[in-house]
Order: structure tokens, then sequence, then C-alpha cells
């Protein structure tokens, strides 16, 4: 059977409320689609991507290199099966392929936003996307997925749309960024910032920018060896050494430093530094006890089950933290509503991408638990 | 009792033979020396420094604001008791505050070095070091002792120089520099290569460069983050909010934020980007095995007692690291050789530097046995 791959755009005048306080007066939002809606629109699952995911998650364009980022997640057939489910994949409200972003045009000003753009919350990018599932006359679903940032906003929908799923997985994540991951961020945020090609943010999208932008390409490599992490850089790379070139063969280059010079110069190709700074904040300021002042309040608001999947080398966001969300369902009464599950994992961080075969079947028993 | 600081450079005109096969046909070592050499030079203990460190272990200089790096351990009735000991802390070969590095004139030129100085080791470093000693009429020490690049130093000391020492003190290190510790030092050399005021390795010493090298203060950031680690940091800062100015104020700042910025801002005005360069080059391509081709072929040659401690929260060289070491000893069956303590430590990396008081006892009770 066919993925039944759809790629979309709704365009929204009504008004978004940004927690904040600001308003985006029109916005649009990118989002994908597999499977097929039925009838009475009651298949849905909905995929939530991490910092620098998109709207494509499985499936494959036209002389794509490489399928969408869940691809072996999602399709016929597979954990989340098309076959049986219509699923829903956002561009996220800031991110840079397709949906309202800074580097959007402002309507009243008739110029892209850039640092004009609002900080956003996660919140807001749920907020965003209910509003999407309303113009699509969806008002229920039966699962809400994501890993990472993904993860986060899966939390987000279960605090604060606590029927909206049957149930809502959150994988590889936090219910609110450690200092740890803040810091993190800030390499790239100092790295793009002092970086002359962005031009305080003044630079213009197109060809000069995606060649040569050191500081998000730095960010990146930050962002990499964060998501990669000790262990599994120990096993993939070991000491090995790479082919040098070049003026800079002086300071030779271990695999690993090939690696990240692959990945993180390729970046600025595909991603808007602006977009990276402000998606950052967003995770950054995540808080799921904001609006609660105390997580056990934010958490007494879930009503469906609530499923935490951690890995066990994850070094970005450590299992910890999603115990700590498992102890406080506990002692707020809700062991009913949540499960624990540690991935023992072997790629760190990125594990909810690579090692799927590792939840697979558990993500498959929760579902059927929803059937 | 007085510290009896004084603040040396030695200059030395026979040849340094370097592992890369290059020569130093001249270079000179700043190093500074507490308490009294005894007339016999039989109560010396070596130091060495890590990677931002310098010959300035302990003791203030007049007008100085904070004192040398190890000045809680180091001193008059300390844990290194000056009263008893005469310590040597010589600033590495490579290091910018006085001893020869990239920025030093190449006699042959009369210019500085710059990318021609030649990619040193640790061994090279150790090797100029015991030049040193000889010029000091120094044939043996009580001990060596150094905390991360500091312990990769120790280390080499018992295995090139097993007879050397009466004992030697590794803290906080490694026998073979992980891929993880070359990502976080790869963010420092992609930021420094393409921070313009860098100028490929052409800057002018001086203040332009003091006051505005962004790329160095962004790997110092990366070294910080590794530094402190995700515990500390937790501890430390939480979720705190800093106060906040100006553009960026929009990506509001965190108190972990500050701290970065802080402490990364004011790198550039004591480092040479240089010497940084060469320095995480020289941790880079550190492996005890070199020269043996297996670690436990270098660690037979290991004579005197080889103590190894670790810090539980270190996220830059694990303890696993260090247990390796140990391990290895054992299997040679030298276990009467080696030590291995783990602290639970609170301050992830940098433990080594400002939770003294949890080895203090400990490095005591070893300096006790060599009396």
């Amino acid at each position: 059977m066919d993925l039944n791959i759809q790629t979309l755009t709704a365009k929204f005048n009504t008004p978004l409320h940004l927690e904040s306080g600001r308003i985006l007066e029109s916005y649009k939002t990118r989002y994908e689609t597999y499977g097929t809606l039925n009838e009475d629109k009651s298949n849905v699952i909905v995929i939530c991507h991490a910092l620098s995911g998109s709207h494509h998650a499985a499936g494959r364009y036209q002389d794509e290199a490489k399928p969408g980022w869940w691809d072996n997640f999602i399709g016929p057939g597979k954990t989340i099966d098309t076959e049986k489910y219509f699923v829903i994949c956002s561009n996220n409200l800031g991110s840079c392929f397709g949906s309202t972003s800074p580097m959007s045009i402002e309507p009243r000003t008739n110029k892209a936003y850039r640092f004009k753009f609002p900080v956003l919350t996660i919140s807001d990018v749920v907020k965003a996307q209910m509003q999407l599932y309303k113009h699509l006359g969806i008002e229920h679903v039966k699962a809400v997925i994501g890993g990472s940032m993904g993860g986060m906003q899966a939390l987000c929908y279960s605090i604060e749309y606590p029927t909206f799923a049957d149930t809502y997985i959150a994988m590889a994540t936090t219910a609110y960024t450690r200092p740890w991951a803040i810091a993190l961020n800030k390499i790239a945020i100092e790295a793009i910032r002092h970086d002359p090609a962005f031009k305080n943010g003044m630079y213009e999208k197109g060809d000069l920018i995606a060649e040569s932008l050191p500081g998000l390409a730095i960010g990146r490599m930050a962002g990499l060896i964060a998501y990669v992490g000790p262990n599994s850089m120990n096993n993939k790379f070991g000491r090995n050494y790479a082919h040098t070139d070049g003026l800079y063969e002086l300071f030779g280059r271990f695999e690993v430093e090939r690696y990240l010079e692959y990945n993180a110069y390729n970046f600025p190709k595909i991603f808007d530094p602006l977009s990276y700074l402000y998606i950052c904040k967003t995770m950054n300021i995540f808080d799921a006890s904001r609006g609660s002042d105390k997580l056990p309040d934010s958490l007494a608001n879930v009503q469906r089950k609530l499923h935490l999947i951690s890995f066990s080398d994850d070094v970005l966001f450590f299992p910890e933290e999603m115990e700590e969300i498992r102890d406080i369902m506990i002692e707020l009464g809700k062991e009913d509503l949540v499960t624990y599950k540690k991935i023992e994992s072997e790629h760190g961080h990125d594990s909810f991408l690579v090692e799927v075969d590792k939840f697979s079947d558990h993500v498959k028993a929760i579902l059927k638990e929803i059937e």
C-alpha cells in the first residue's frame, strides 16, 4: 500500500495570541500527512518534530536522497501504520521549512520579521498546530508522539489539551530545559550572532548564506556533540584518523572531526540561522510548570496516558529528567496514567531517531491499547 | 612561613628533538617555584598544569585579584606543604605564559612561528620540563602531580621517566583522549579559525585581539561547559534568569548564560588563540600507548606508584577512563603500583581545582608514604 504522502500549507488569518502577549495576525503552517483520514476523522496520529526536523517525517520526494526523518517508524505496515492511521506532522511555527518564521514577511511592514519576530513557547507552537486540526475538522486524535523538542510538545499537549488524544508519547525529552542544554545552545547563539555573514540578522536569504555561515555550523556542531554523546562516539569513531587536507592538516583530523565538519558545514545549506536562534530560545524557556508554577500542578492536568521513553546514554536530556516526571505522576496518584521505559541505547540522544527497533514493540503495544 | 614564590625563565640553546621529528633549536621555559630547595635537592615536587593554566600555581602577585590556580592545595602547611617541599610548576611548552609558543620568535626567520610552530605531544612538553630539572641540577623528585592535561603529563612521566619520581598522581585525566573530548575541542578549533579577528593566525598581539576574539571565547565556552558539567550546573544555576541588556535581550539570559558569557569573553584577554589551537591538538593526540602501540605495553614501564584520582561527575574525562588504567595495571600484575580513588564530586571536571578538600587527605597520605 502507498504511503499517500501529501505536503500542504494552511494559511490562517485569525490572530494567534502568544504567551508573550504578542499576536501573530496571520500565519501559515506547512504540514505533511500520510495514510488516509477515515470518514469520522477518528484515525489521526500527530507527530511532533525536533529542533532541526521538519514536517517531512516519512516517505521520499522525487529525487530525494534521504527519506523523512522518521521514515523507519511511519509507513504502511510500520510501527505507526499508515494503513490504519492518518498521520499529521506540522512544521513547527518558527521553523524554516514553510511555516511562519523570523524570515517570513511581516504583513504590517511588508518586510521580513527578523529580530522583530516574537519569541515563541512550546505552548505557542502547539497552539498553532491545534488551529490546523480545527481547520481540518479534526477534534480528537488517537495519539501525539514526539522526541526531543517533539517530546516537549507531546508533554505540552498532555497537560494543556489533556483529552485531545487518547494517548501521549514523549521520548528523549524533559519537563523543563536544564542549564546543561541551555549552555550547549549558548554556543550556537554566540557563534551565530558573532558570524559576520549573519549581519546581525540582516543577511539575505540565498546562496551566500547557504554556503558560508560558520556560526550556524559551529552551533550545529555543539548540537551534534550532544546528540551523539560519548558512548556512541567511542563506538563510531574511536581515535581513528580521517584524511586531511590543506592548511589545517597541521591539526590533523580525527574521524569524529570529519563527521562534525561534514554535518555541521552542510547544515547552513538547509537551515536558517534566525530560525535556529528562535528555536533554541523556545527550547531553553520550555518549562512544563509554566502557568501553574509547580510541575506537579501542571501534571495534575494529565487525563490520558502519558508514556515516557528515555534512552540510557542520552546526554542532552538525561533519563533522570523523564524519571522525575514519572515520579511526580506517581506522587500525584496518577500511576495509572503514566508509563516509563528506559531504552538501553547506543546512540545517545539520537536513539529516538535511529534505534527505532528498540522501542517499536513498546509503541505498538501502546497503540494497541487505544485501538 | 613564607611561600617563597619565585617566577623565573630558563633559556635553552640545546635543541629539543620533538616526537614529530621537528626540532626546536632553542626554547625557553617559564616556571615558578615555592618553598626552598634543600641541600641535596631531594625535596622537589613537580606540579603540571592544565589547558588554560600556567606556571602560577600558588601565591598571589602584588595587586593580583586571584591567587594561583592551585593555591588551595600548595603552600605553607597546605596539602603540598612548601615548608617541606620545593615545588616547581612550569608553563607548558606551547602555552602562552612565557614558555616558547606559536607566537614566539622563530630564530631562523626572526618572525613569530604562528602556524609554523611544530605540533607538540605531551611527551614533548614533559621532555622540555626534564631539561629544566637538569638545568636546575635536580635528578630526582618526590612526586609529579597534575590534573586534566596536567594528569596526562603525570601519566607520561610515570611511563617515560618511571624512576624519576617516587610517586605519580594523575587526576581527572585519561590515557588517551576519546572522541568526545576531541569533539568538544573541535568547537574551539572551528570557532577560532573562522573568527575574522584571528586572520588565519596572522593577527597582531595586543589590545584589538585581547578585546575582540569571539572565536576563542566560543571555544572557551565549549570547554567551560565540559568542565562544569550538568550536575554542577543544576546546582549552581538551575533555571534562574540573569539581568538582560540590549539587542539580545530577546534571547533572555539565564544565569548559566551569563556565567558562560562572563568567563568566555574575558578569556581572550589572557589567552592566545594560536596557543589554544596547539594545546587542543596536543591534548587530542595524547595517547599513552604511543611508542609501544598498546596501552598495557606502555603501562608495563611503570615502576613507582601511580595514583589515579577521578571525579564522579566529570563529563570531560569520565571515571571509566581512569578505571581502565587501573584495570590494566592489575592485569599486568602491577596492583602494588596502582591506587585508584573516585571522589564523589559536585563540580564536574573542575573538581580537581575546587574540591581539594575531598582529596587532600588522600594526597597527604600518599606523600606520607614517600617521606
